[in-house]
Parts: structure tokens; sequence; C-alpha cells
């Protein structure tokens, strides 16, 4: 390989075992605050992958990560963070790791060397043209992840990567290449550091982005975030009490029926109005048989008129009917005001 | 609770649904940055920590970290690549994770409201006041960690924190606090995102810092990684040759022969001078018989004399005894040349 691998330069210092925990801790941190600035520069092709990425989520499609060692962790996290924050199902966005799941805690001899396993590992899951793949490496030369993605693009599959040498073969064989440069780590190769950090906040852009473009965002609310622990709920609650002007109460009370945020502010309106509704269906059930039987009395009595000329059940008919008509008509009002009445919840 | 829980904060965006890709990510970028700026704040913190982990660990303890979703994925992930980085044991740095090794990929349900779990996670590690146990959760309010991290202070175990919101009941439980306050989400309380970034460069400059001080870096390089794959091998070959100034095909030889950096640099010198070691002592397996038999053809020599005035046995065997000293002495002054010798191999 002819390229220069600048993850795996000589770190800008030296002697660190001469180093105090302060000044270790003062370099890191330095070479830590170059990570989103050569993250900034590849904004553009975060940009072009993410809308390949929406246009096969929309149409179907999956979202897979697929890395070794530390990339392929840093995949197995974000995939794993989207059905919690965004509600979606956990089939959506795929994290693969070489080596399988024991290589998310212990490195798997050799794993990351194959040039087969990466495809297999995709095929598991029926991988198909309506998916998009990232393969994530920090040197850009895992082979693993290379023969995996070459398999796609042989099998029209779009593919997209996250590395951190240019010119690498990762960066070549994707279609959708994201490289950020983010140069010599402060230990020696140690790409779990400025390079894995990179790995993190790129993974974050294209999943957060994805989803808000997807419409799993309203305003800026997790509107349908899983509600798996107290933390959440709480969260929750308070989202739904914001959004609606509503006490904490009726929000966790609405929140719990309809299992997440979003839901309990569509259905607020129904909520909400149901007691208005219920008196409305009231007026109705008194006005029914009223408008039933109103005509039965026209009817006996203009007979009763005709007859003996008595005309008092013919008015006590017309009267039913006016009433009945009156109270159907004030219960059709209050029906619509309550399902159509737009106040405060739609603020934003 | 009645302190400020910034990570749960109104985003400083809205209408997120309407922005562009290109805007939201260039949003998201512009929150990053402001990040490791956060965690520059609080290094006098963690070097606190970092000091009393280092001196936990050169007493035979060991590093735990506990937390919940992200904040637990983040632990696990930290604790995992310091095997392969450092050479170090799985036993010396443990991930836990509230809702066990299913949690890793899949939310488990209230895990992390457990108030007893977290202690009985800890237990089954034998954790004891040689360990140190950092919690990790970014609103700082997880069950699961806090009464974990009690438990410790109970039984008089060391602990730390990172957490991200200041006066939360986290920071107020750790002896050894760290709280970076990186400020409200891009989306409103999805702490995976700058919260997780804080906590994944605090937690890379921990172990970093620590194994550094262990003394698992020379000069800066990563002497006692694994060679647990091709890219690792190769890098590893690099090393061992600008370490040693020697060729590829050596480097790569030693290295494998002696299984990590460290040993293929502090053995190289054996290794260099084998072939003269191999001559020096070829010279001495030659003046040992000289040494042996010279002695005794001197005595014949002499007893000659004696009877019938013939030296020239007493010469021969006064010759080889000089010439078994001379041998002897030139072989031992290569065997000291060849071990002693320093050249090249120590100029970090």
């Amino acid at each position: 390989m002819n390229f220069t691998k600048t993850t795996e330069q000589d770190s800008k210092y030296n002697h660190l075992e001469k180093m105090s925990i302060n000044e270790l801790l003062i370099n890191i941190n330095t070479e830590d605050k170059t990570v989103p600035k050569a993250v900034e520069k590849v904004i553009p092709n975060i940009e072009k992958l993410v809308q390949e990425i929406v246009v096969k989520l929309k149409t179907g499609g999956r979202l897979f990560y697929i890395g070794a060692g530390t990339s392929g962790r840093l995949g197995v996290v974000d995939a794993s963070e989207c059905p919690p924050t965004f509600g979606v199902s956990y089939d959506l966005v795929i994290g693969l790791i070489a080596g399988g799941e024991t290589a998310i805690r212990k490195a798997v001899e050799f794993a990351e060397d194959s040039t087969t396993q990466g495809w297999k590992d995709l095929q598991k899951y029926q991988i198909s043209n309506k998916d998009v793949v990232i393969g994530i490496a920090a040197s850009g030369t895992t082979p693993y992840v290379i023969a995996a993605l070459k398999k796609c693009n042989e099998n029209n599959i779009s593919t997209g990567c996250i590395t951190c040498n240019a010119e690498s073969p990762l960066a070549l064989t994707a279609k959708f290449p994201v490289v950020a440069i983010v140069g010599p780590e402060f230990v020696t190769g140690s790409s779990r550091m400025k390079a894995g950090t990179a790995q993190k906040l790129i993974l974050n852009m294209i999943s957060t982005a994805t989803m808000i473009q997807l419409g799993k965002i309203k305003g800026n609310k997790m509107v349908d975030m899983q509600l798996s622990n107290d933390k959440l709920v709480d969260r929750g609650v308070k989202m739904v009490m914001g959004e609606l002007g509503i006490n904490e109460r009726l929000a966790k009370e609405l929140l719990l029926k309809y299992g997440n945020v979003r839901n309990a502010i569509n259905n607020y309106p129904l909520e909400k109005n149901k007691p208005s509704l219920f008196s409305a269906f009231k007026h109705l059930a008194i006005a029914l048989p009223l408008l039933f039987i109103a005509p039965i009395v026209i009817t006996i009595g203009f007979k009763a008129l005709k007859k003996d000329g008595n005309f008092m059940l013919l008015i006590i008919g017309l009267l039913l009917g006016i009433i009945a008509i009156m109270i159907t008509a004030f219960g059709l009002i209050k029906v619509s005001r309550s399902l159509f009445d737009k106040d405060s919840h739609d603020k934003n």
C-alpha cells in the first residue's frame, strides 16, 4: 500500500513515560480538540452519505455498520442507541463486528483479516440493494471490511465508509467515503483515541440526521423514544407537559396510556375533550328518542285535530320536535368543537 | 432532585425537522466542538482520579467502570481496548453494564432503576478495597450506578464518577467526581451525543494516562500491545524497526519470536550478538581441553627433564598453556562485548 497512513505516523509527543499525569491529560485534551475540526471538513461527504441513507430507508431499506475492533464496537454502540432514542425497530440500524458478539468485549485473533467473513455476516441479514452498508475502519485497511464492501459494490448495494486515512483501500472502495484526517495519535498508532472519537462523532451525525429526516423528531424533542426506564419516563413527562401546557399528573397519565410522547401529544385533543364529548353524546342520547317520538305525536295530533278539533297533541308534538332538533344541534356543535378545536397543543 | 439537569434542558435549536441535512450536520458539529473544551475544565479532577487509580493498580487492584445504557456501553468499549492496546489482562479493567451482556446491544427495560443490582454485579468480581470503581452516568441520577457507589463507599472502596450534571446525586456520591458540563444537547435530552462524547474522551484519558503511568508505553509506542491481527503485527514490525534500526525481515522475526514489541526490543542485544556469542563459545570450547591437557604435559615434561634432560615436552606443555589462556581471554572478551555492548537500541 503506497498511501500515507497518518493514523500510524509517529506521535508529536515523546517520552510519555516521563510526563506527569497532568501533562498527559493536557496533551491528550489538546489533541482531542482537533477532532471536531477534522470532522467539520468532511461535512459535505457526510451529507452525501446521509442523503443516500435517507432515500434507502424511506423505501424499506436498512442501515448496516460493519467494522473490526474499536471501529466495530462504535458501530454497535451507535446502532444500539437508535431504538431507544428514536423508537425505531432493532432491525433498522444494525451493527456488525468482525469476530461476532464476543469481539465486543475481547479481541478475536485475526478476525479482521478474513476477506470472506464480512460478506457472510451481511448475508445472514438477507442484505439487498435496498440497504446501505457503511464500513468503519480508522486505518482504512481492514480486510474484513474492505472485502465486504467490494461484494456490496458487485451486488449493487450502496456503500459508505468512515475512515481516517485518505486514499486508503477502504476510502477507494466505498461509493460514499467519509475520510476524517485526524493525524497522528498521542500514543503512536492508538486509533481508539482521536480516530475513534471522530468515528463516534460521525456515526452520531449520520444516525441523528437520518432519523430527523425520517420524521422521528418533533421540534427538538425525541417524541418517539422508548420509555424503558424511569429517567426516560420523567423526560417524556416533561416533554408532554411542555408541549401541551398541562400538569405533571395528567402528562404522566397520557404518556403511560399512549406509550410514547408523540402518541400522547397526538391523542391529547381527544383526551382533553372527553368530558365535553361525553356531555355532547348525552345531549344526543336525549334528543334521539325525542326525534323518534315527535313525528308520531304530531301524526296522532293531526288525526285528533281532524277527528275532534283537539290541537293540544299537535302542539305537544311540534314542541317535542323543536326541542329535539335544538338539543341535537347543540350536541353536534359541542362534538365538532371538541374534535376540531385547536388551542395550545400545536405550538412547535 | 433540586439540581439543574443541564443535560435535559431544551436544545438551543428548534424545528429540526425543517432543517436541511447540511444544516443538521453543521449544527451538530458546532455543538461537538464545545465538548473537548468542557473536558479541559475538569482536567484537575481527572488528574486526582487517575492518581488514585495508579496507586490502587500498583498494589494489585483493578479498575471497574459501571454504567447503564450508552454510559455503560462506553465503559465496556474502553475496558475492552486496554488488553489489545497495553497488553494487560482482561481482568485489570472491567466494564459493567446494567442489564448484563444483552444490554450492550438492546436496552433492558428498567435495568438502570435497580438500587441493588449494581452492587451484586460488582460482588461477582469479589470487589475489594484494593479496587477502584468509576460510575458513569450522563444525567448523574442512574439508581443502579449511585446505589453501587454508595455500597462501595460503605466498604471503603475508592469511587470515582464521570457525569455531565453538577451537584447530581452521582457527583455527590463519588469521592473523585469528574463533572464535564456539556450543556443542552442538539436533540433535547439525547445524552448519547455531547455527553457521550465527553464520557468517551474522559474514559480514554483515564485509561491511557493510567497505563502510561504503569509503564505500558515506551517513548510514545505501545510496546506491550497484543499482536492479534495483521495490522497490529505490521505496526509492531515498524516499531521494532524504528527502535532498533534494523530491517523489516529481522524485525518481524524478532517480534513473532518474542510475542510483543517490548520483549523483541529487550531481547535484541542477545539476538543480535548470537553469532559472535557462538564464536566466543567455540573459542572457549577449544581452550577448555587445552587448559586441561597443558598442566599434564607440563608435569610429564618436568619428570622427563629430571629423568633424561629432555625439555621438549615441558616447552610444549608451557606453549599449550599460554595458547589456552590466550584463547580463553579472547573468548571472554568477546562474550562480555556481546552481552554488555550498548549501541543503538536505547535511543528513546
